[in-house]
């Protein structure tokens, strides 16, 4: 009783949320993030496509570490099949599952507080896409806006490509989960999670509970080189993106590097001044510290010396990190194993859904 | 040597084919129908989606069975997967899934020469099909007829209904399957599956052998209301359509109010008589006998009297199958036991392909 009754307060303020933000059902942040709260279950993907880097880091993997204080159930998943939308070359990818794998160790994941795992060695991911395939329309992907911009760059690109938002539902109902966290840039693909979590409800019965988004609040992390566009791991522009990997004559090289402008002060002016302003973010971000304070620590400095301050932060958060998936790597035994034991942790989550979808839809 | 050299054959005729027969890859079927012809394998599907109807029998189900004596390797597939691609009722789903058994056990399909499974416990269909999709363009799946004419019914269809050829040919390739009993409505998906061979050996080497199609020779059966159009499970009709399980008074009943015309003799000529030409066809194929000798057996009837000769042929072709679905539709348990003997096998064969898929692919 006690537990519905929290339920119905979550369904009321989710309602609330869902009108105050044009249909986007959004959790609600203020909602007491104590352990486990309200019988919460958080689920992530991240594609083998590279290492990460600082965007990434500051932007999702920072806080996916912090998830697992959160939340008694975090999963996070290396998206094998979703990085095939792309074509990838196999040892290439064969490598990149590891290198993610020491990755995401590295900056704190932790296995015995979340389960990571390869989402290819799950077989269910696909099975219950295939359902919820059979459940989604033509019209309705079509219109979003990923699919819009990729299919445009190239000869429209693949059936994989196209489909891939019923696949990233399937990854998140799977597990039932009720919160995911994402960019701004997924949200209409964790809508789509939530009608098909909708749509199978009503067809037959109540059995998905409808994921809502825990929206990144860290301010989003530019490029080096063109501090008006994300930093991103494809960037042609070599200086442009800091890799987790990269090393502390890396890192000040590119800092040293990174446009800014022809005034020597430092001060926060985003709109003014992106490259002047992208090097305060990062301070912050880097060093835990408000944009206030960073911008006070720089008074009497130029740019140019203020880079070095910000270079020496950015080592100083990123160096150990490096380090470990330096470790990591060499130890591939040890990788696979971790793998090996969230493959066992998450199939024996997915199992029984999946064995109760099969029911439901009339299959056994 | 022996054997590549038997493999250049095949591929010199499968050559020679495909250029006379406007690049549709068809078995010749002058290759001796020994036991085993080259290593084939053969694989068919056939939706649970109610009792199959006196066309699917002659039409299909009647070469099944004769293909358990030709070639060592056959594979026959419940396939849910795709019936779900229409709105199905569970409880009907469920019912239907064990009828078909019963139906295709009672026509001849001997579970100890065949692996008779259902396709959604498979797990590695969808898995595989995920991957295929991933090397499929949009417009090929567009221009496919089918997709043509059943998103002109209805608003569109789903997702689902658009990929179902890419699961189609995941069913084939899954089990590297070398011929597929297909007729002229499918070819097309067929031709995907082998393009998708293709690809994926040009892509990640050599491994899927091209399928090739064993056209069904018999004649069409047609509706017996409408011998302009073929015999269909879904005929609004219900005198058009005789089901294997209909009773010898409704064959009976059905037969005798076929459309004719207004001439009482009996001939066999399909433009000018569609009608007689029908009941001529099947009285042919349930007897066995050639068109002429069934024309001559009618010789002196007018085609009232003709209808009994045929109902009596269809009754007695079928009575002993409809009283066989009917005993096995009483032991349910023995028709789950055939299925789950036929997953075990199917899942052995599918296993180790799949797990040398994900290697090719990278992910393993």
């Amino acid at each position: 009783m006690a537990l519905s009754a929290r339920r119905n307060v979550k369904r009321l303020l989710c309602f609330i949320q869902k009108n105050s933000l044009q249909k986007r059902l959004i959790c609600n942040e203020k909602l007491p993030r104590t352990k486990d709260p309200l019988g919460s279950r958080v689920f992530s993907g991240i594609q083998p496509t590279g290492v990460p880097h600082l965007g990434n880091y500051l932007g999702a993997l920072e806080s996916w570490v912090s998830m697992q204080n959160e939340y008694s159930s975090v999963l996070y998943s290396i998206v094998d099949l979703h990085s095939i939308t792309q074509p990838q070359d196999p040892q290439l990818l064969r490598d990149n599952i590891l290198d993610m794998a020491a990755s995401l160790l590295a900056c704190g994941i932790d296995p015995t507080r979340s389960i990571l795992f390869q989402q290819s060695v799950v077989s269910e991911h696909t099975e219950l896409s295939w359902i919820l395939g059979c459940l989604t329309s033509m019209p309705r992907l079509r219109h979003l806006p990923q699919w819009k911009m990729k299919s445009k760059q190239k000869s429209e690109g693949s059936v994989g490509l196209y489909t891939y938002p019923v696949l990233q539902a399937a990854d998140i109902l799977l597990y039932k989960s009720t919160h995911v966290p994402v960019g701004e840039d997924q949200i209409q693909h964790l809508e789509l999670a939530q009608d098909l979590a909708r749509i199978f409800n009503n067809k037959y019965g109540e059995f998905f509970p409808e994921p809502c988004a825990l929206l990144s609040s860290t301010r989003k992390i530019k490029s080096l080189r063109d501090p008006t566009s994300k930093m991103s791991k494809s960037d042609s522009q070599k200086l442009a993106t800091i890799f987790l990997t990269d090393t502390p004559e890396d890192i000040v090289f590119k800092i040293r590097r990174a446009v800014t402008d022809f005034t020597s002060e430092v001060t926060f002016d985003p709109e003014g001044r992106p490259g002047v302003a992208n090097l305060v973010s990062l301070h912050a971000a880097v060093s835990g510290q408000t944009v206030e304070h960073v911008v006070s620590l720089a008074r009497g400095l130029d740019t140019g010396k203020y880079k070095n301050l910000v270079a020496e932060a950015v080592v100083q958060r990123l160096e150990p990190i490096r380090l470990e998936i330096q470790r990591l790597r060499e130890d591939r035994g040890h990788l696979k194993s971790v793998l090996v034991e969230g493959e066992a942790k998450a199939r024996s989550l997915a199992s029984p859904v999946m064995k109760e979808v099969r029911k439901l839809v009339g299959f056994s």
